[in-house]
């Protein structure tokens, strides 16, 4: 029973909106899953998603806008006060989302929300988690859990898991914990249908993994990833239970990591897709293409230095797009491999230099064959000196780009900068102008010599 | 309790087993988790993996076989037999990662160890599993889950429960079906154990979304992320139930199609980090260089062909790493947010005719504003030819560039080509050639008339 969002279904709850036949557009929507409300809202037009927004149950809209995307969600709420967000939005919310939602709204807003949230006790649990740096475990956690007493019967805790379930959305696992709510470990509901009424919780209780509060995301991202975990429980410094994550929304904190480095090498700095305007795609894109012109200014000013040179030997220009893509492309590779391995915590055991060094190994493997196969080219097709610039400079080129590549995002790392800035662009625009550096200066030199 | 694989571990394994001091062996590896021992075995020289292997209790060493890098774990496999493979790793795996393992081995092997599984029953679900293709929902499930039929009570249920929940891992959901054992729906544990006993479970059941065996993993994995699923039962194209699918293994799918794009997209081929071999990364790398090389060997044609222009105006040089880079820069950040889209399933609902018209009014609006630099700068840095012939290319080149950009992957995925083909150094090496064409052009007409 998968719902496909397709043109005629659009165009025909349009035409229910602006008829305003209430019955026929609830009877469209209002059986279908939240994610699948979010995308509908997203393609409609803002007066027609408010229209919507208003006619559908407050449970349905409430989980459907924590599903919306950043600036669909930010249109439908700017017209909302603080009170209709907080009873028709927030109020229908686990925590982690609720804490989420406030944080985009402005500062004057959110207060107004905080204090119109029905029940005080989540109200306060929101405060408490807008108060975790958002790239944090604390900031991905909702404080919505299941917990029960070591010292408890089987008995007793289900007991207390029909107490605490109608707060709580989907859960495969009792958190247990002790007097002082230190984390003692997990228990699976498979174990506990399976237990025996009487056994004590301590006695059945299970290991588990944790992470503390201030734990990065992605670090938080790797481990569940790594140990196939469904949900992993936030402890504090002292080990108390503060909340759990759950593996839906490490699975968006991965997917958007990956996205945020491919379109960083792509050289798209901040959150876009298709479906965006015009205005925002171009705004993504004009800060890399201003570095990459800044680098063809630079390039220009390296090979202007040579103006003499060309106009004795103009042949020599026929190669500068080969090595400024050669050079390019070998930056990329190493870095991207870098960037790769840092993100997924993989590089291994080995040191920098080690790294490094290895790098330029390969490099120098793949120098040797393409300036191999150039030198060919050029042996027949053109004079000597250009072969011999060409095919050296090939070489040159290309361990440079290497060790530029393997570096660069390993320092920036250290430097506690993004490493994946070092891929794209910015690469391609260092060995642009160091390649014409390097080109032009052994073409000079050889045609001096041959 | 975390466990942080270092040097020093590692190497005090190393000499443990130099040793053969089993029980240090023991004592350092037998508590640990199996992802944590695939980290350990992956880091030792193949001799002491093996010897590692022997050792340890054959459940803990098979979950870790299936956690390893297949290259490892082909290492490891090689020199047992099929019977030792099928008794040591194959009897205590799931379905999906036996089969899995069983499909990476050469294929006389495959019917040695198939032979030899002490199971028949979990044999037979092994044979059924390879014969799904690999990127589909059946290659990717498991046959272990719990199933249960409507007409049960609460209390048979839980009973059924008891009796298959040794040979199923951990699970969270119970699948329920009817007398032809079509999926009916679900039953959360939670459900499960807030239940009365003798409630019937046709009452209770819940409605699930399923996927076919021949559905993509690809697609699955969407599903999966937007709907917010732990495990989804796969069904046969009558509605039988087949298998299920856990969301470990479905986050295993995102990462590793996010990995593949980004390698595409840097120029890289096939599956490697960096703690693979100079040989294999160079092999990863050379095609991509290639081509680079041959878009390089076509660009030169082209410039030399303009030779004595460059002669008379060498100055027309030194803007030809600014046009390459632009015109690629471009290509690659239009053909990236299609090549995520397309990923995401996120294009929205609109024609490629109006996505291309859109990039282009995009790429126009980026074009000019660079174009304007570019001519302020070169107004009081070069002549005046020079100033139109670069604004002028410019914007001809990042238009050619989005249509190209956007255009291609579009095609492609239209022609079952994985369309992250079309970004990285394929993208560029068109750009390149065209580039120099539309620059060189746009310049002796220029020169030509100021």
């Amino acid at each position: 029973m998968r719902f496909e969002l397709n043109k005629e279904f659009v165009e025909e709850l349009q035409l229910a909106i602006q008829e305003r036949s209430d019955e026929s557009i609830k009877s469209m929507v209002s059986e279908l899953h939240p994610a699948d409300v979010a995308e509908i809202l997203g393609e409609l037009e803002p007066d027609d998603a408010h229209y919507l927004f208003n006619l559908l149950p407050s449970e349905l809209t409430a989980d459907a806008i924590s599903e919306l995307e950043e600036d669909d969600r930010e249109e439908l709420l700017e017209d909302l006060s603080g009170q209709e967000i907080a009873h028709a939005v927030i109020d229908h919310m686990d925590s982690d989302d609720a804490a989420d939602i406030i944080s985009e709204l402005p500062e004057e807003k959110q207060d107004e929300v905080l204090s119109n949230i029905s029940d005080i006790e989540q109200a306060g649990d929101i405060v408490d988690l807008l108060n975790y740096d958002p790239d944090t475990a604390g900031g991905l956690m909702a404080t919505e859990l299941i917990s029960v007493n070591e010292n408890m019967t089987v008995r007793n805790c289900v007991e207390e898991i029909r107490k605490q379930a109608p707060d709580v959305g989907e859960f495969f696992y009792v958190y247990v914990i002790d007097d002082q709510e230190v984390l003692k470990g997990v228990l699976p509901l498979k174990n506990l249908l399976l237990a025996n009424d009487n056994q004590k919780i301590k006695n059945i209780v299970e290991d588990i993994i944790s992470v503390k509060t201030d734990d990065d995301c992605e670090e938080v991202a790797n481990i569940m990833r790594k140990y196939d975990m469904v949900s992993m429980p936030v402890v504090d410094s002292i080990g108390r239970l503060k909340g759990r994550i759950t593996i839906d929304d490490v699975v968006d904190v991965i997917k958007d990591e990956a996205d945020e480095d491919y379109q960083i090498m792509s050289g798209i700095t901040g959150d876009v897709d298709s479906s965006d305007s015009v205005l925002k795609l171009t705004k993504a894109r004009i800060p890399w293409l201003l570095i990459g012109m800044g680098g063809g200014i630079l390039s220009s000013i390296v090979v202007k230095g040579f103006d003499s040179d060309i106009a004795l030997h103009p042949v020599m220009a026929s190669f500068m797009p080969m090595i400024g893509a050669m050079g390019g492309n070998v930056a990329i590779q190493s870095s991207s491999i870098i960037v790769q391995g840092l993100a997924n915590d993989t590089l291994g055991l080995d040191s920098a230099g080690k790294k490094i060094f290895k790098e330029m190994l390969g490099a120098l493997l793949n120098g040797a064959i393409v300036a191999t196969l150039a030198f060919i080219y050029n042996f027949f097709a053109n004079d000597f000196a250009l072969s011999v610039t060409v095919s050296m400079s090939l070489i040159a080129v290309v361990l440079f780009a290497a060790v530029v590549g393997t570096a660069l995002p390993l320092a920036f790392n250290r430097m506690k900068i993004d490493p994946a800035v070092a891929t794209g662009p910015f690469i391609t625009t260092i060995n642009d102008i160091m390649g014409m550096v390097i080109y032009f200066l052994i073409g000079c030199f050889c045609y001096s010599i041959f």
